[in-house]
């Protein structure tokens, strides 16, 4: 048995059957350095896919942060500790809306787990809306928002999911303002049912950048028919912005800013300490009192001090290196380079994306628009072979999913849609 | 407004309200080694109360652990990396029964967020049993489980209490032997009562030390009658090691092994990697499969190589240091110096623990054992004063709770009963 074969082996004794690894023959990574990541056998690839790493793998700073803290002090919130509080303030003066007050704990998914609890707080009501082929994380509550993960739990009946914006194939409208008012009435429609039930409307949770479902093109605005609506019937709306915060999209440092929506609460995660486990949930003062008041919730590791070291200096860095700057100029740079691409090769349908978070989406033939589900999969191998890590997502898994570190630069733009090029001549139809 | 009038307004701005701190003038804590921590105006106060800096605060080969790793690379399990799989490889290796699959997470809730799944995944039932005013962590689904949070929730149906032994004031019952049968009959009544609701017993979750219920003197073998009640109803058993495990309670790493429980599922957390955020849930590979059948799992940071490097030098110098006949050794010591407090101070009722988890309880007269309860409080603020950091708990919150850092010594233990005894004697009733 190859070195590889025993490692695969031994990872399904200690970590179980059925968990998948990305790529047909998986990459085992041992060293990661700004935009680069290398294999066991030498090899270098371009990341062209972790937001999680936000700032550039093994940021140097972000290690001295943990570093100095973890030397210094690590203990919980019921002592009182200034990073916490200053990491906050900080994080609270980037919001636009009145998102002051927060929690700090290891992971979006618990940020997502309490959000639905403050809306219930507000609310006293249970009933949540979520996008189909969503995700927002992986607790028992939270899980239940998405249709792709099974959904039979101990609390299904809480949950209603409407179809998610497909920019590329808007159905029964002619244009982004009817599809618009189209999804505001899809989620009145799920609030009557909630209401019929007796279960009542407590909000809905979205990402604005509808990242899993394979970021459509939307103008700014295009929200606002939806959030007056779940207005009036006094929802809560959460935005998730684990995938699409912290500048990802580019100029701005959220998602809900650029597509124009206003967020009662918004949940972070992944790339807010470059890989450290951390994620918030924030929220103005009288609604996280609401949530006090009805939840005694402590985290033990939430906010702790080395956690809060490692989330300020991403704050920090984003500023120094000027990385929502680079994520406008190189993500526009880059979708132009894919505009170009898609010219050559015909199974380009669309291109789209904002900032350092883009892609294209692959079909056989452009009429139909019919999904190239096989094809995209084997080009996200052949990239893998060519030195390129990224990956597919959307709700047809037919789209190209590119994101990789806040540091990519226009010469990595370069060197990816070169390769691209290559592997899309290759698996031309 | 003096600096820490100042401070408590800020983090109530930035934190909320309602969130508590330990003492009633909190300590602001800003340094820590070993078993000391210092506040910001240089006192020093001997830790007697943090379980999470499991082998000392600030641990040099911990922090050297992470800084070298967070250097190297850190990236999620959908690409192959030894150090998870070496790190369960460990682990399991601490288990006496079939435990040797894991899914790492980064908090002790998230990991018995999952363990309540794997057992719905294996039985196909809800109904959960645990022990009346336990608490096994904040997620919407595990913060249920407990009668001292707000219950009020998404799926309060599926969760049911029994009392929780209290080996001081035994009710209606003449020995240990028939209390253990009567605490398997109040199981089994709440499992027919599942069952009548058409909802089905999935199974408990029990600290095996019942650490939050003021951790009671049981002998070997007490919880045998509940283990064949949970079985003969095909019940999942959960053992909750998040805080009596890793060889806190001396001698064996884990408190089923000392109480004789084969529990099915473990849960760990807090000490497990002496602060940095990391929990795991272990069990068996067919358990485990069952759940991945189930659920799609998936946790971003949960086994990435920095927390996985972080756990293993914890399990490395809990070894080298020989941490676990320590925690034998300091606190059997500490043990018999409390017992001869006990002699002195006729508001000791009880004095327990084991190793190095132990306390006493405290009450107004001995004949009908009325719990002390504030002048448990006062003796912890007054304790604080004097230089230790200790706390209450149990179900009358008159119980002393000392939980030191594992390389806790025996000077160390004689510097907390010199202080106990001054503390107490100032407190006599």
């Amino acid at each position: 048995m190859n070195y590889l074969d025993a490692l695969i082996k031994k990872r399904k004794k200690f970590l179980g059957p059925n968990l998948p690894t990305f790529y047909d023959v998986p990459v085992h990574l041992v060293k990661g350095k700004d935009v680069w990541v290398w294999d066991k056998d030498g090899k270098k690839y371009l990341d062209c896919y972790n937001n999680v790493p936000h700032v550039g793998h093994c940021h140097p700073k972000v290690v001295e942060a943990i570093t100095k803290q973890a030397s210094t002090l690590n203990t919980h919130t019921r002592y009182l500790h200034e990073g916490i509080i200053n990491y906050i303030d900080e994080l609270s003066k980037t919001f636009v809306h009145d998102l002051t007050t927060a929690i700090m704990t290891c992971t979006g998914s618990e940020a997502n787990d309490i959000a639905l609890r403050i809306a219930h707080s507000i609310t006293k009501s249970h009933g949540i809306i979520s996008t189909n082929h969503t995700y927002h994380g992986n607790t028992a509550l939270v899980s239940q928002l998405s249709d792709t993960n099974p959904s039979e739990s101990f609390s299904s009946k809480f949950f209603k999911r409407v179809p998610a914006p497909d920019s590329y194939r808007m159905q029964s409208v002619s244009n982004l303002k009817e599809y618009s008012n189209k999804f505001s009435l899809e989620i009145e429609k799920k609030i009557l049912e909630f209401k019929d039930q007796g279960i009542g409307f407590a909000g809905i949770i979205i990402c604005p950048f509808f990242a899993n479902e394979g970021f459509p093109n939307l103008p700014y605005g295009w929200l606002k028919p939806a959030e007056k609506m779940i207005k009036k019937y006094n929802g809560v709306i959460i935005a998730d912005e684990v995938q699409p915060g912290f500048g990802r999209l580019g100029k701005k440092m959220w998602s809900h800013e650029i597509i124009g929506l206003e967020p009662d609460i918004v949940t972070i995660g992944k790339p807010m300490a470059n890989g450290h486990p951390v994620g918030a949930v924030i929220t103005n003062y009288d609604s996280m009192a609401e949530f006090r008041n009805n939840y005694r919730y402590f985290n033990t590791f939430g906010g702790n001090p080395v956690s809060c070291a490692a989330s300020l200096s991403v704050l920090t860095i984003l500023k120094e290196e000027k990385l929502l700057e680079n994520a406008h100029t190189v993500g526009s740079y880059a979708l132009n380079g894919l505009r170009e691409l898609s010219k050559v090769h015909k199974i380009i349908g669309d291109v789209r994306g904002s900032g350092l978070f883009f892609g294209i989406e692959l079909v056989k033939e452009k009429e139909n628009k019919t999904p190239a589900k096989e094809i995209t999969t084997k080009i996200v191998n052949n990239m893998k072979d060519e030195g390129i890590l990224l990956s597919k997502l959307g709700i047809n898994y037919n789209t190209l999913k590119i994101r990789p570190p806040m540091t990519f630069t226009k010469s990595n733009a370069d060197f990816l849609l070169e390769k691209l090029d290559k592997v899309l001549k290759k698996n031309s139809i």
